[in-house]
């Protein structure tokens, strides 16, 4: 490498930035299948040669890519039960909505990439059981009742805007189902006036 | 026709039969996409000319194939209200994973194929519209709690499935997943001690 060691470092970190940037447009737009290292180069104007430096395949380059637009940020822990249950709805309505894109949920559910879907599946593993963690501890604290299963919780947050979209074609994270969704979860795990 | 009139119409209507099996089977096995004309006559053994003699066009055979499939049936009226939610949860596992295949879920959530998107969202809209219906008579005679939107709890009995889906590649009827989602849901329903 022949660049200097103080201008080469934030180059390197800024191309390795649009090629990222580049496959998740591609993702969104188009799907898993619109996000080979062909269409990549082409989009971020990044040559294949040093696309292909910086990750070792195609799988290595989703799964960098994918990581950021998973990495959404929890409830925070004081906030009522009702809000952290309306912060999660909502940042599941945009990670799909605007992160990855119809086509990659298809793609999710269809198994029809397995770069993409194991690397998806695993990025989303490790933030769900971020999630599950201040569920459990929610519950440890009394805050939640001590019968709440965490994990169907999870599944149930993940799983609410899915059946919007499957009936409807379309689910805002604004939408008249928030509402309805939120109140009837927040019930779900509720401390009951007997067991407080 | 020539038909003999009563020897005709069974004839008639078992070709119809094996017309609409064959396009459910492709739907399962390929998705949407693998739903033509052409695939449905190879599939069946029934004639192209025959098949558009009985439905006008590939979308009214769609439309006629997936009627059955997702005319699943509602809960026994006088069930417990967790056997009720296991139901409905059963039911819905088995319309994706053994009627309409992970390729015809998929295809909904892309919007990927006009003519079987439009169809299953209009069969599955009538057939939900009786799930809210039972749903608020059990309401309106206080056996599930006042407040329940239950247009959000159909929204979530469909979702739970798909949360599961998308996080574990697969959704078991019998999973570990549906006694703790049963437990969650019927607690956000359940009619709580000072409403009663």
């Amino acid at each position: 490498m022949s660049d200097h060691p103080t201008r080469g470092r934030p180059r390197r970190a800024e191309t390795d930035e649009r090629v990222m940037r580049a496959a998740v447009e591609l993702l969104r737009e188009k799907g898993p299948a619109g996000v080979s290292i062909e269409a990549v180069a082409t989009r971020s104007g990044v040559a294949r040669t040093t696309i292909y430096r910086r990750f070792d395949s195609r799988r290595e380059l989703i799964e960098a890519a994918i990581g950021p637009v998973v990495d959404r940020p929890l409830p925070p822990p004081d906030l009522a039960l009702e809000d952290k249950v309306r912060w999660v709805l909502e940042q599941v309505v945009q990670l799909f909505e605007t992160g990855l894109g119809r086509g990659g949920v298809a793609a999710l559910i269809n198994d029809a990439d397995p770069d993409f879907t194991g690397a998806l599946r695993r990025a989303l593993a490790q933030r769900l059981d971020d999630l599950r963690a201040q569920i459990q501890s929610d519950i440890d604290a009394g805050q939640l009742a001590a019968h709440v299963d965490s994990d169907a919780l999870v599944g149930l947050l993940l799983g609410a805007y899915l059946g919007e979209l499957l009936r409807h074609g379309s689910a805002s994270p604004r939408g008249g189902w928030v509402e309805g969704t939120v109140d009837l979860l927040a019930r779900a795990v509720a401390v009951s006036p007997t067991e407080a």
